[in-house]
């Protein structure tokens, strides 16, 4: 093969998925190779430190601790950005682009801070911005909304996006065990990070969801724009509650699209699904997304969404994608970037456009007229009561005042939250959950 | 956009798929040719009469009966073959590959049967042949194998590849009745053809296996060549005795490659799945496919497997890809066909080595005696049960017996059934289903 043109990778980062995308893309690499009729060569690597215990073995020659030489390599083409973070990593994703080069990112964070940015410089130098792996995983969700899906518009999307949410989640559930302990166990097990406010607070899909927002309707939703919570108030109880009520609970990104006023709502928050949901099922570290295109109907995608192996699974199709761009000489695929803003003219839907159902968990003084009273407080709302249970509350003199709604209004729900707080009688900040209506 | 290069596509059949096509593509033209660049249009549209009403207006100058004209239009650059068959749809696919042309087909019965040779010269004449539609309808399968999953070798894939028969299993279950009435009612809803053999008896699936056969092991594996069976025997009795079981039935593809004999099985045939399987719960019309990855682990596909829109989703998607590929210039992606057959040297599993646990329900006569000699029939091929059911049979004076065996090779199996239908207390052919032993 040696008249065949060579392309030369750089991987910079080499943690866990730098040393997977290494593995397995050494193990594929001459089935890769005949498939694009190029030869690919890793060429270097930058890592932290020189000299460490690795789970791969590779020459010490390949390897730097300078990333930005790595990406700034003349004689590289396509560089893997895999550090993670919005410094050095927006300085060398941007630096190699400037030069042309395709890069290659697992980087949620990166893209939801700095895509416009990001995506303009690719365009401005020819090169390609590439991010199957930064959303859901090995899912190839990204390629099948931007290429597979291309005939459709997207009123809804929805899906677990965070593994490490739904590993916690199931577990409340299948152990009836606390929040704390499961996620201590978690950590234990290497599903949670040491410091796991950015998964279980929401923001982890909430990035992810500014992404496949973005990929959808053109347009970029920062999550500091979208309602985001997180799992750290569900209790085993709502487990049972939603159970009772014929739910499983779910942390989903929602991202609905009213094509008649064109509006864009954007959200992350734990959600009643209805038992029979495929999605309610999707249990452990596993991902799912549902994507209903107004052409072919709802499709659903589930798979691992992250991890060493289903990672390196999708940085290893981008690389096989930017250097079958680079054999075809010109651009022969288009990131949608520079045309989707141009096509999608929505706006952000205000709060009060918001509308769905809510399951709102109350601590309460165990005595006569609470609920009257609080039924009160959302009537002054307009909110109305579908439901109600009431069960004893873990703390002493107490009960646990459980209510459904029928549709209702985010503005007035916040209020009503707001109002319900301060009655003397309500023992707890209040629990809101809300319930996924969603046909398919 | 009088500056921007113009693509010209042809139509080749204007039944349902392709005035979905002409629709959705309409409608959604502007936004594809900004993502493009280039300008898209529908120039030629091939019918079987001129004169006809349509669901969609269409302008008489586009319509010509003759589709070959069509096919070889100087003009034209993209050629749909959208009338289906293995005669002219065959004519028309190879005179305008050899024009250097690019086609899309939603033909499965196409490429199984010549699959080889059309690759073949598309390669030879540097155009494309794209086949997204052909199964699964407007789940995006064929890209997330060629392309999202690069980086796997896939040990098992298996799904539900076809709606018609997905819809009467799941009425069958649902509604408790007989297929035969089923069947009459699918045909009035729409759901199932005139002729429904092609999809009831297996054929259609089969097709669709050896499509995602090839595109993921590179070796062409006729229907004829692999165990195909059908739905037509399947009674409400046997969701019942499968629900005591634990199971749903669904028809199912499965193509099972073990990489260490480099032995590839590739069979359809009814198919008890675990209830707690989420393909199992996939009712109605709708697709499901399964798609296990060595790198990626298992990820699962979920939509509409047919129907104008569905299909003429894949189908715009391909027109897209094709027009990308284009306006390229040079070739910038290779379908695999050419280096796949390189990458896999896989052979056909031969009956011998294919085992799984079996369903076997026989009609026998109520009296003593009958099942030792059913089992002893089974002990002389070492089949080992490993449960009995008995429960009174439609038929007078007969019993139904289920058994369900241990993992059993299909050789055997075939031995035991001949042995069992030539006893005198077996009065009805016996039915026999595979239980589906996926770990995903």
């Amino acid at each position: 093969m040696s008249q065949t043109p060579v392309i030369r990778i750089g991987l910079c980062g080499f943690g866990t998925v730098g040393q997977g995308v290494w593995k397995h893309f050494t193990r594929s690499r001459t089935e890769l190779e005949n498939r694009l009729g190029v030869r690919l060569e890793l060429h270097r690597v930058a890592v932290r430190k020189l000299r460490k215990a690795r789970s791969v073995r590779i020459p010490a020659a390949r390897l730097t601790v300078d990333a930005l030489a790595v990406a700034t390599d003349p004689s590289i083409q396509i560089v893997c950005e895999l550090i993670g973070g919005t410094g050095l990593a927006r300085e060398l994703t941007l630096a190699a682009l400037r030069l042309g080069k395709s890069v290659v990112s697992a980087n949620k964070a990166l893209i939801c801070a700095h895509g416009a940015e990001i995506f303009a410089t690719a365009h401005r130098h020819g090169g390609h911005f590439l991010f199957e792996a930064s959303v859901a995983g090995g899912i190839p969700i990204i390629k099948a909304l931007r290429e597979g899906l291309v005939a459709n518009r997207f009123p809804h999307i929805y899906g677990i996006l965070n593994g490490t949410c739904n590993y916690i989640l199931t577990q409340m559930e299948e152990q009836d065990a606390p929040y704390k302990s499961v996620l201590a166990e978690a950590k234990r097990m290497g599903y949670a990070e040491a410091d796991e406010a950015l998964d279980v607070q929401g923001w982890d899909t909430a990035h992810k969801a500014s992404v496949l927002a973005w990929l959808a309707h053109g347009v970029w939703v920062k999550p500091a724009q979208m309602v985001v919570e997180g799992i750290d108030r569900i209790t085993p109880a709502d487990f049972k509650n939603a159970a009772v009520l014929g739910y499983g609970i779910k942390l989903l990104a929602v991202i609905a699209r009213d094509f008649s006023s064109d509006e864009l709502s954007v959200r992350v928050h734990p959600t009643l699904l209805p038992v029979g949901n495929v999605i309610a099922n999707v249990s452990g570290v596993f991902n799912a997304i549902s994507v209903t295109g107004d052409v072919v109907g709802t499709t659903l995608y589930i798979g691992r969404g992250a991890g060493q192996d289903a990672t390196a699974s999708a940085v290893i199709s981008d690389i096989v994608d930017a250097a079958a761009l680079l054999r075809g000489g010109k651009s022969a695929y288009q990131p949608a970037a520079e045309t989707l803003p141009a096509r999608n003219g929505c706006r952000l839907a205000p709060p009060e456009h918001i509308k769905c159902r809510y399951y709102l968990r109350l601590t309460v003084r165990d005595q006569p007229g609470v609920l009257a009273r609080v039924a009160s407080v959302m009537a002054r709302h307009h909110i109305s009561i579908a439901s109600v249970i009431q069960n004893p509350a873990e703390v002493a003199d107490a009960a646990s005042l459980v209510l459904t709604t029928h549709q209702s209004h985010e503005r007035a729900m916040r209020s009503t939250l707001r109002d319900l707080a301060r009655l003397a009688s309500v023992l707890e900040r209040p629990v809101l959950l809300r319930i996924g209506d969603f046909n398919d």
